[in-house]
């Protein structure tokens, strides 16, 4: 186990290493491939650079150990075109587009510790003087910049199909991935539009809704199973790791919902209770709605989504979902959803590397702190 | 001459209502696709069906006679993977999504005669008196249907690949395509930023930059030349059809920017001298601050991007453009470039059928009236 536990850790250090540096390499290349475009486009590239230079890289090391353990199962190395790093940077590439329009979306100033894409546009903006609004500028070289990154994530993905046998099934994943992610980003904003009145009886079914759609799936599920498709898994092995993996999905956003309240900001790179003063709706705020009084459920409604909440009034929302039971509520989910993986994980017909792997991968989802 | 321009007619119509039966073929396949979220993300496919059932299908159409020309010049009909409706339906969808962005960095409250995606959305919210802040939800309702539009567009190129021995140098163009379109957008955007007082005697030449590239090489180039690489066009075609699309699709953009502030609302579908409005940086625009005063320019430094202005100012703006010469001088540009593109296609080695219809895209391009 102690052995196998360095080996596995090993090779994911190595996959992120080599996926930062083609990541690296592929803003160089596109620098390039614009270049007849002027120099006035740099800012777009420094900003790509600079968000997709971060993050825990938990969708590509998934997408690496579910193409390993299909190479395992199936008995042989996969062929080249099956190319986990390639697959690993459009994924990453994916989720920093979704970031940066997410962001825009949210009016979130920080992400990864440092100013969000949108954010920093603006800052530019000011910096140099220029004309016009600076935050209207923010936005529109931040929807620009999350439209190129997008491309390029597809990009990516599409040059994967010259040579894997295995690319048709992975393709199909990968649209559906897409186009769930963005469905469920707009259930979520629509859910924040109607209002924490609208029937709170309902309102955790529609949370867990947008959770298993926008994060369990996208962020979980999706890249672990496209890695294993790719590498030639058949529909055994894909349920298998379906099975293992939409509980650590769920538990995953769980988890970042508590976080996103009760986090330390020193941590998490946010400021504390930044979900509620954007008035996310989150399965914790949604067991809050539905275990609250009338009272508290009309005082709750007013409070999200404030922007100026003072650390007083997100402290009063803590308390409220402490003493209506939802945080202890969502604590036992998660511990439920552990439970359901790590009995899903002991099942999975997978080498013992891949399997060290992945629990590692489950424990970081479920456990982290930022 | 009469019989060929029946015949080419007959075969664009018939080819633009395939085009049309296939888009909404689509959407209702991707409904299906989604159905599994629940009924309440049909807003999203209810706008998508709107705005992508309008239009004049000119990206389409080139795709598709520059499909034909590479057909005949190779002498054989081109396989089936080498589909021209699933080319043009792609492009169609990407020009959908860079509009629906598009609408809501400039503003733009109408598109195509009815309200654009986002204010589309905004009123929804408002008919549903939900909560918030209305023109938010709008604007992220749009930049999710924006993304979830452009990924159906990747989703359709992609299906190419399967069966065409010419998809990789379509990939490689169409990936060209959609950065330069994107990093070209941004350009304009900063363009507007950096303002009118900006070395005004380069501005002709930044403004016929922004004009290139996100206009004439993506509305008229890319489409005729990506049609042409899927029917298995030698390099000596599509040089000879980029030499004649090139001063189409400036053309074209010029003519636009004529529109933008001289054309006829009735016909345009949008309010007369919106561009104004806007603070659009076109090359009409350029040429005008070039040529103005200094007190004329510090003038229509101020005026443009003011969304108040009044049926007057937009008046005053046209004069100024006029006794300056700067129309003039617009109008005499796109003499020149019909010139060459007559030229060009003279000497294009394409059959009959091929030239006389690129020869109406042509002139619908660069004298339409809206």
């Amino acid at each position: 186990m102690g052995e196998s536990r360095t080996e596995h850790e090993a090779l994911s250090r190595d996959f992120v290493a080599e996926l930062n540096r083609s990541i690296t390499e592929h803003w160089a290349s596109q620098r390039r491939a614009l270049a007849h475009l002027g120099n006035e486009i740099s800012p777009m590239f420094d900003a790509l650079e600079r968000l997709s230079n971060g993050g825990k890289r938990m969708r590509a090391l998934l997408a690496y150990w579910g193409w390993r353990s299909a190479a395992y199962a199936t008995g042989r190395v996969p062929d080249s075109g099956a190319d986990p790093v390639t697959l690993g940077m459009s994924l990453e590439l994916f989720h920093a587009a979704a970031l940066i329009h997410d962001d825009i979306i949210d009016r979130s100033d920080t992400r990864r510790g440092a100013p969000s894409v949108h954010k920093g546009f603006e800052r530019l903006h000011q910096r140099e003087g220029w004309h016009l609004d600076a935050g209207r500028f923010g936005m529109a070289a931040g929807i620009l910049t999350g439209d190129l990154c997008l491309a390029s994530s597809e990009e990516l993905f599409g040059s994967l199909s010259e040579f894997s046998p295995h690319f048709a099934a992975a393709r199909t994943r990968f649209n559906l991935m897409r186009s769930e992610v963005m469905a469920g980003q707009y259930l979520d904003v629509q859910e924040e539009a109607v209002g924490p009145g609208y029937e709170p009886e309902h309102a955790v079914n529609r949370a867990m809704n947008v959770l298993t759609y926008k994060s369990a799936q996208y962020s979980v599920v999706h890249p672990l199973v496209l890695g294993a498709l790719l590498g030639g898994a058949d529909s055994a092995l894909t349920a298998g790791l379906e099975e293992f993996a939409l509980p650590v999905g769920k538990a995953f956003q769980l988890r970042d919902d508590v976080l996103g309240v009760f986090g330390d900001p020193q941590v998490t790179g946010k400021p504390a209770g930044d979900d509620v003063r954007e008035g996310k709706r989150t399965v914790l705020i949604a067991h809050t709605l539905a275990a609250a009084t009338p009272q508290q459920r009309e005082w709750l409604g007013r409070e999200l989504g404030r922007a100026d909440l003072s650390a007083q009034d997100i402290d009063a929302v803590r308390r409220l979902m402490e003493d209506t039971g939802a945080l202890a509520a969502t604590e036992s989910l998660i511990d439920q959803l552990r439970v359901q993986a790590e009995q899903a994980l002991r099942s999975l017909n997978v080498d013992e590397l891949t399997r060290a792997a992945l629990s590692d991968v489950a424990v970081g989802a479920m456990s982290r702190a930022a």
